[in-house]
């Protein structure tokens, strides 16, 4: 971007985490994954008495919804990247440097535990249950949750870098990535909570401590023999 | 924006008040509110022995779609603001006058009455129930209620400055605001109705007599010690 | 819009029906409500052992998607009214001359007979049940029905005005106009049915005979006591 | 398009599949496809101790919303056709060589029985039931069934053709696509299974060995006498 800057400074993004901007960029991630947080971690709740609550659908449509508003809202500050698989494609693609990629991950992380966590403070424990966090169904084996999630998380990537394509230049891509978002949820949400997410399973976890098969979400999932 | 007419004066707005433009936007708000209290008041209804009736999807999505509607609308009269509190963020976001303000908010509060009012004598007297008032779930306190407002409150407001920005100019604003009334509705429903519009809990209230909790969902809300 | 033609033979229309672009409209009519009421028809039926058959949601998203569809796909030749009520708005409004509003109407009456008799063939005498006929809730008086068919009716013409000004030129009419009927629906189902539209109402009548209360559907109601 | 070659050449198209553009989009239809049918056959798996699972809007949303993304993620290579009666239909329309619709119905069943398969394998057993598999509802005659998927793919084709026309230029096309296709399922699920798509149907069937009924839903159906 900068001219006379040498290309391996620009990947690097030192010079760049001086800026004023850059630290706005970083603000803006942990602030919207905290909102996709507090969405995340209530949506699924169900209530004492109440059979209608935490439906598919509901959590489907509540999830869509958050990231289009997320990113019409953080989108030109940031990206509304929200989510270090997200980001770290990105980063992959050149279209961030390695410091912000590492500051946007480490933002995520934060604004997780933030968001669940307002979350669980105001949300009485008997509507707690396992509260949102990602577990892979238990009729199934871990590997076959790995490959929905690799699965969900190819998808969700596919369709940001398709809906943010600068030559195709489309009408409405929050809408487009945000009814992804929903897509994915109804398709893989029974068999692993279609979590597509690291930063988004890892908030959850924390406050009611269930890391059950965690590590299949973690975009550099670790070559197991299971 | 008259030239030569002091800015204190504009703030105030009582030049404005003598122009039929302005009691048009009045009006406008009135039966605006009217409209959606209609819609409001009739998703929830619990008819009997209908459990398919007032479903939490069903709520998020008649009450997202009439935000769209209204402001598609209503949205060149007066904005559709439909809510003091927006009303109130506008007026401090200098967009509107103060005399203006009070005028918007009491046609809120009027059009809330009137359109409630109208639901109240449809329905029957046995599928009424709670008749759409927001109360905090008896499992919480009131004020884990207020925190809950509060971020459905912001999130409102924060997505409407967003998807009106006159620099972005975003493509369908009405539908990315009437799709975060209805992702606020996911998300908070259970938890204190999702009112998010103190006109709004206002009519309900007023023909079933329920009251309790109420002043969580002022925009200025008192600092009580719990 | 023919100059020299006097603005009451323009008004009367017969000379424009006597071109083949008028007969194409009237055509698009019936063939267009004969797919609304496939649709309505379907959507609506409760099938032996699936409770989740004919739901709320399912019933406001299938018509509201097809509401769009139609208008994207025979908009261009006759508007897609599909509907009396809006017709006759129209008329008043001055856009259709009156022998197109009568040809309208038939067609719109024969394509709901068409449509609605196509459902009744293919379904099982046993998923049948009351057909999608749309009857005033027996909790409620036929007044009060009335009342909440003239506010749908309203709001749906309303709603068809606005998105279709040519000055404010809207994005997608077509989504705007689908998503307005959706709300109506989730707002009136269970009040009368959300009828709003009376060529809709006609043809499951006639197939399962089910006239109670029908009147209160028609645009011109009777001045009845009750 | 090729000027100088015949017109007949064109139509059989053997010079373009001599190109590397050619092949993209022959692969581009396996891989929606078999995108389609991961989402096809996950959305509606009944998940033991879960009723909420495999709902109808869960299903009309998941597979509307997938082919929004399919459209505005391969749409560019093939058009995502992703559907024999489509490819039929372009055909028909001289919108395809001879050569190239071959070949994409192929890739299009291979994708079907690849995308299958794949859910086939992370399924558990017990939440398989019938995998998606499309059959007349036993209610219904096969010919009744017929008349359905003659209807919805009808519908699907007429959406496509209008929502793609050069002329009308809409906004946004692979919105209007995906929601017809959201609305068919709401109309005929009950039905049919709205399977619309020949190569849709296939997978399942492959899997759990059911072919009931299969041959209603190819688009050049036999005459039989029932």
């Amino acid at each position: 971007e900068k001219m006379g800057t040498p290309s391996w400074k620009v990947w690097v993004g030192l010079q760049e985490a001086k800026t004023a901007k850059f630290w706005k960029a970083v603000s803006s991630e942990l602030i919207a994954t905290a909102i996709l947080m507090i969405v995340q971690c209530s949506v699924p709740l169900k209530w004492p008495g109440n059979n209608d609550s935490g439906t598919t659908v509901q959590i489907a449509l509540g999830m869509g919804f958050v990231v289009m508003c997320l990113i019409e809202g953080f989108g030109h500050f940031s990206g509304a990247q929200v989510n270090p698989t997200v980001t770290l494609a990105m980063f992959v693609a050149r279209k961030l440097s390695i410091v912000k990629a590492i500051l946007f991950i480490l933002a995520q992380c934060m604004g997780s535990l933030l968001g669940s966590g307002l979350v669980y403070v105001v949300t009485p424990a008997n509507a707690t249950g396992t509260f949102a966090t990602t577990v892979v169904n238990p009729l199934m084996t871990p590997a076959q949750g790995m490959v929905v999630e690799m699965y969900l998380s190819f998808m969700l990537v596919f369709v940001i870098f398709g809906a943010t394509d600068s030559v195709k230049k489309i009408t409405m891509p929050s809408l487009v990535i945000g009814l992804a978002v929903a897509m994915n949820i109804c398709t893989g949400i029974n068999h692993t909570g279609a979590s597509m997410n690291p930063a988004r399973s890892l908030g959850p976890a924390v406050y009611v401590n269930i890391w059950e098969n965690h590590w299949v979400r973690l975009p550099l999932r670790p070559q197991v023999s299971l």
